[in-house]
């Protein structure tokens, strides 16, 4: 037994064994092999439970604290948003109310601050503070840092908070789950991933000696439409199915594994939502400055019962895959397809280490693209940057407007309408049965097609608080993919832009002699290199988007269509039961 | 040049030449010849204007105050309730908010008060009190009581306000007109029309003596479901049509005349609002005891546009006629025909006076039907009056729930939902657009069909807004009708309990020596009549709501049906503008 102090708070969930423990509090270690990144104490009072060993500073300090970053959040509140948008209580329309909860509160939240504030007032050249701060929960993050894992890190070990499936979570209305903030769509680049990138930006690149030979090389070629990266025959692409719930900690606690197939092996793998958010951090590292890599889609998942926010998890889980695989570079990388199809656990930690230690990251990925094609004038290589940015940031606009709209149009659809469909409904049948009882004859014809049509507006209730999650659904989550894209850009650009003002001082350097003459030459050379990368992504992304509006664009009229079809269809059986007289 | 004392408060009308003055005060005739029921006068300020001559007690005190009732509510107040509804600000909403607005206002603040005390605790036996109230327009009725016009005051020169169109009524926005207060719908049974009757109720007919032979007869029959009037071979209908503006006093006064041309003569005849109203106080009168006289649709028209009150007018007259018309005991009355076919203004002037002098009013309207029946048992009478009374209750709760639930539909399909659809329609042609500028090829595909989908949900937005006009508006006004009429029957119901009490009270009276044996025979055999009178006017009213309901409700769904289709089709459109991938 020994004694630690405690560096975070941290409050204890109800009926998890645990200790709610205080900031500068001096526990009592009961126990230090528990495992799972958890030990037993105990506190002043005698009270013992289990406390996040990352949250004390152990005796001996063999912890680097500085590498203590957060468990994050470790019990987001329980609040449900969807209370505000709740009917109020009504037997029948209840039932609809919780079918056709909103899962885009969050994004709406998001519109008004969070990424926005991306394309706010980005200074030239730089990446912008708020999506590299290293806290993506951003304003509404609770005062733990986020635990960082260091590379080697047994992450079997530690339970990311974020990945178990609160157990409370079905406890009730209000047990809507809101997990983290806002600031979740965009891309967050690390900087204390690649030392010194934040000193010298993009001239790490622009300046770097020639790539050893033999380096794994991305080419680009010029399509029709431009500089484009080069595709493979065959579109990889996979599958995240099967989730299932498993438990550690004697049950203490529990997560979901996903079962990932890719259509190359046809063999599944599985991944825990934290080996996600592992490869999430790789692509991130290897190519978040040429390639917008959106975040998990975790922060925005919410789901008032478990089996629903499992649904919703993997269904994100599935396109951010999805998108990942469509993605040339991104889908041929090492680490990619380490994650799709590792053989067994060895080969998994070895891939792993091997791609922890890849030190062909950040600007460096630049050094291994060849385009094939004359280097650009500096000066189109600003307007092509410029343009991008108009586009990208005016897209975002579009993007959030539609959402915001989307947003409301759900709470109309799952609320206020459908209730209003059924008291006309009620409205039809009870005058239907007031008639039936005039006790005058020849009421019957009447009265049943009254009460029928009566019915059919009830039916109509149902199905217009149904819909949205028929179409109206994949609209939503096809922009809030988009307004993930969109939020990772303002850094992409911005490592551009940092360039472009770096070979802009070119003339002023080389007269200073902070560079040769012969730098000068290779820092347009370099920065011609990256505006092809930039425009074979920009191409990437256009021939994405077009797809994926004209896909779901199709799908929501192609549901409205029957949607209205089956309302006329409806409303012609109840019209058909009255007689003419 | 004299002195009058005025009587009551009176506010000018700006732009009318009109004199505001307050009760008490003392004022100069300067002209007592301008005619129209005005008087030229001067205040102690030595402002000049017109002053209706009923508000004022004129010098040598030839007026009989006690007739002067009211000039009612000279000017009802210019509030437009629609403002409350009309959504904000938005100039391509606007317009679709004030088409679409909600004329049914009125009849919802009726639900919670007006007519429905009618129902609220009516004592058996008595004509309700807030029905029988001398001033029609409720609580919410100006401070000036009604001019009562007496027998034999020609029509033509007192201008009813009620009928005039303001000539402001187009002024702006605030300009909607707010007719009258809330209790229109019920049937007012004035009881200092026929004196007596409040203290001796229905046993003035009960106990009269018999009827002079030759008198016109109205038979009763036994049909399939019961007792019925007997109805004419051909069924007499009008159409209300036409209405032409008219001023008089030199421009001063403007009002509506409307044609009514009956299927009898083909022949239209001219009448103004008054003359309607004169009718209503008629068949009022004559009728009102055995048959439900709903009001006119006064109270209850309101119009943003002159054109539109004129036309909700004319609209609701024509129901009203309609009405009248198809009750086989009304429509074959003299004082209705008259209004229907007078050949002259002497003809009509004629008629008036003989109506006016009709003492075959009130109660004793049972003394001219003859049941082809043997007399009912005492009992089955009070046992069909209580289940008509039950009937109707439950009826007049039906309907008025229903106008509620669609008043509020129509809010909701007039303001929100179609600035919603307008809102997507404009986010899919927003996003279009910045799709457009992304410079990249092969986007005008997309962005043409985003763009035609962004326009069809404009259009959407549009019909949303423009369908209730073409099928709530119809159930509403036939529920609108309803309400009327069944806000008449606590009255009629009334006056059959009234008289089954004083039936039960026989045995008593007799041993009391109030009556005679044979008067008690005479009660029952006539209370007997009442009933079957009741009977038969409650299977017309059967027989009529069957088919006005079967009829508007066909017509609802066959437009919903149509509006659905509709946006069905449209989608569709839209749809195929999409390519396939």
């Amino acid at each position: 037994m020994s004694n630690a102090q405690v560096l975070y708070d941290f409050t204890a969930e109800p009926g998890n064994n645990e200790l709610t423990v205080r900031e500068g509090e001096t526990i009592t270690i009961t126990n230090q092999g528990v495992g799972g990144g958890w030990i037993e104490a105990q506190n002043s009072r005698g009270e013992v439970g289990l406390v996040p060993e990352d949250y004390i500073e152990l005796p001996g300090g063999g912890r680097n604290v500085e590498h203590v970053a957060a468990p994050a959040a470790a019990h987001a509140p329980d609040l449900s948003f969807f209370d505000a948008f709740a009917a109020p209580a009504n037997n029948t329309t209840q039932n609809q109310a919780s079918n056709g909860k909103d899962p885009w509160s969050v994004w709406n939240q998001d519109t008004t601050g969070g990424s926005s504030n991306n394309w706010a007032a980005q200074p030239e050249g730089t990446i912008t503070g708020k999506s590299a701060a290293p806290d993506p929960w951003g304003s509404t993050a609770q005062s733990h840092p986020q635990a960082y894992q260091g590379p080697g890190a047994e992450d079997d070990e530690w339970d990311d908070e974020w990945d178990d499936v609160k157990s409370n979570s079905e406890s009730g209305d209000g047990g809507a789950i809101q997990r983290g903030g806002a600031t979740g769509s965009s891309m967050k680049i690390s900087l204390n991933k690649f030392p010194g990138f934040s000193k010298s930006g993009p001239e790490l690149f622009l300046l770097c000696k020639q790539p050893p030979k033999g380096k794994e090389k991305i080419t680009i070629y010029m399509g029709e439409v431009g500089p484009v990266w080069s595709y493979p025959e065959a579109q990889l692409d996979c599958v995240v199915a099967d989730p299932k719930k498993g438990t550690k900690m004697y049950g203490l606690k529990s997560y979901i594994e996903y079962q990932v197939i890719p259509n190359t092996t046809n063999r599944p793998v599985n991944h825990r939502y934290k080996h996600f958010d592992w490869l999430y951090e790789r692509l991130l590292d290897k190519f978040g400055s040429a390639i917008p890599i959106p975040s998990l889609p975790d922060k925005q998942v919410t789901g008032r019962f478990e089996e629903e926010f499992i649904k919703m998890r993997m269904e994100r889980l599935q396109g951010w895959m999805t998108r990942m695989c469509r993605h040339p570079v991104v889908s041929n990388s090492d680490v990619f397809q380490l994650f799709l199809t590792y053989k067994d656990e060895k080969d998994w930690k070895t891939g792993k280490r091997k791609a922890e230690k890849d030190e062909d990251v950040g600007v460096m990925i630049f050094s291994s693209i060849e385009p094939e094609a004359p280097d650009l004038d500096p000066i189109e290589v600003e307007q092509k940057c410029d343009q991008f940015s108009r586009f990208t940031k005016a897209m975002d606009d579009g993007v959030k407007d539609l959402l915001t709209v989307g947003q409301e149009h759900w709470k109309r659809c799952t609320g206020p309408l459908p209730k209003e469909y059924q008291r006309i409904g009620k409205a039809f049948q009870n005058l239907s049965s007031v008639f039936t009882s005039s006790g005058y004859q020849g009421e019957a014809t009447l009265t049943d097609a009254m009460t029928s049509a009566g019915k059919t507006y009830e039916e109509i209730a149902q199905m217009v608080a149904e819909q949205p999650r028929k179409d109206l659904h994949f609209l939503m989550e096809n922009n809030n993919e988009y307004k993930g894209l969109l939020g990772c850009f303002p850094d992409t650009i911005g490592v551009h832009k940092a360039a472009i003002e770096k070979v802009k001082e070119g003339d002023r350097l080389v007269a200073a002699s902070k560079i040769t003459p012969q730098d000068k030459v290779t820092m347009a050379k370099r920065v011609s290199t990256m505006s092809y990368a930039l425009q074979a992504e920009m191409n990437h992304f256009h021939s994405n988007r077009i797809y994926d509006y004209n896909r779901v664009m199709q799908l929501y009229l192609e549901e409205q269509v029957k949607f209205y079809e089956t309302i006329a269809e409806k409303l012609k059986q109840a019209h058909s039961q009255f007689t003419t007289m």
